[in-house]
């Protein structure tokens, strides 16, 4: 048995806030499902807010979701995380969230998730955005819909 | 959908040299499709060798094989492995192959082995040898065969 | 002998492009050199550009000066850096040059010098901008002067 | 001023258990004191026990000491350490503490030391062990005093 190493399924990190905002984290459910969908690995920071959203929709898909945990306990993930992965790094596992994906899509988000664009982008990992916030005027491919960030992002995946 | 969460597959780790040694890596081999047909997530570092038979052990009983690479390329994991995960950490991407993990089954092994023993000892992530070489002497639980390695890994795994 | 820890040195990072950039690297060399002249630990990313600058104007202050590489030798320093700490991290070492500061000077910069500074904030590290270019519209305080930014990161450091 | 980058001073790691050992520290200590007596600079966790006691010797002669702490504050670090390098990482800022130096020195010690004799071997840094207890039986080279050890660490460093 050999496996095609092409035919690996895209990995797509979701990047946002762990904060309960409902609009941002109905696109992030929205996201997680199209990415389950499509056959991709579902990669985030495993925690609530943005990162559960999407990990729920991509599970309700049937999807693998990874959670890259800052702490040293898997428990710290929430219930939609198959496979939790505690780096014990804090906030520098999110240089892994990022290099761990063909492509990033980011949601909304604040400080932490504009780290995760800026090394994204240092790094060549390409991004696309979804209702920027602070991530907003960098000149960054910015997507419409959920559905659209997908598609974009599956796509540059492939390019890599 | 509720997943529950004590039903998240083990996750248990493989260490051993990156070197072509038949005898060695056909236990690693054994040792992965245990992991695979018990339902467990194999974690290794993603290279050669051990990790190599671990992975492809795994992935021939149609296990999740995860392979945590030094390097910045998911290019460089083998291929038995599902989710390649580029650190760029290199060496220091030891400490996450074992934080990753429930468990640890260490197969042979030199200097990388041994450092990945004595951090899971250090940060309490349980430890499992199969025939040691540098890992022998330090007090550690022993198994007799692949079977019996992953039997005990899956039971302290359990046990956490 | 017993040292107050109160008064250890001040550790101020300049982060900023590794590029060739004469005004922005003349910015840095005086920051570097105010730094050490105010009895303040140079942090950087051991580099070219301004992180060389700022290395030599600290160095001609007769100051400590502190070299946060990427790689994994030493070597790679530029030749104003005292201590080169090679990390092996890759970019992953931004998250360490904030880490080790008590407050962040970001100079011009580009994505690199983003992600330091959107960590910084995440992480609670004051940051002060001077010519800001991508880190500009993020609200952050700016200095006017390159010694106008050194007195608000000295002032920053000793509050938290 | 250019720096000939030859005549940085070497940097010693220092490792050894966080335990109170009179016997063990005050071999650390003696350890600490030659290297800052010949001009080299300390490298270690930043804790207690032996960690403390090789900065207290290499404080009293007036030698910089390094702190690579697993935690994210400065103030975890012992009293007699210059420079605290919060690093976030827990146990594995233990690759750094070893990949930061010329050379290390390990004085007895446990499984953390025991992953830091392991790493460097790994990644090429020479090793010295002195009064070794989980460390011993690896072929590795033993020195017989405190002098003894810093001596060949120093020569070492050199030759690399």
């Amino acid at each position: 048995m050999t496996m095609d190493t092409t035919a690996r399924p895209p990995r797509i990190a979701v990047c946002g806030a762990g904060t309960d905002a409902p609009e941002v984290n109905a696109l992030a459910e929205r996201v997680g499902r199209e990415i389950a969908s499509a056959g991709g690995v579902l990669i985030c920071g495993g925690l609530g807010g943005v990162m559960e959203a999407a990990a729920r929709g991509a599970a309700s898909a049937g999807g693998l979701t990874v959670g890259v945990l800052p702490g040293t306990s898997a428990r710290d993930a929430n219930r939609w995380i198959t496979l939790p992965l505690p780096t014990g790094m804090g906030e520098g596992r999110n240089v892994l969230v990022v290099r761990f994906a063909d492509a990033v899509i980011a949601i909304g988000g604040e400080w932490g998730t504009l780290s995760e664009v800026a090394l994204a982008r240092k790094i060549g990992i390409p991004v696309v955005l979804l209702a920027p916030t602070l991530t907003r005027g960098l000149g960054l491919e910015e997507a419409d819909t959920a559905e659209d960030a997908v598609r974009r992002a599956l796509a540059a995946a492939k390019s890599r």
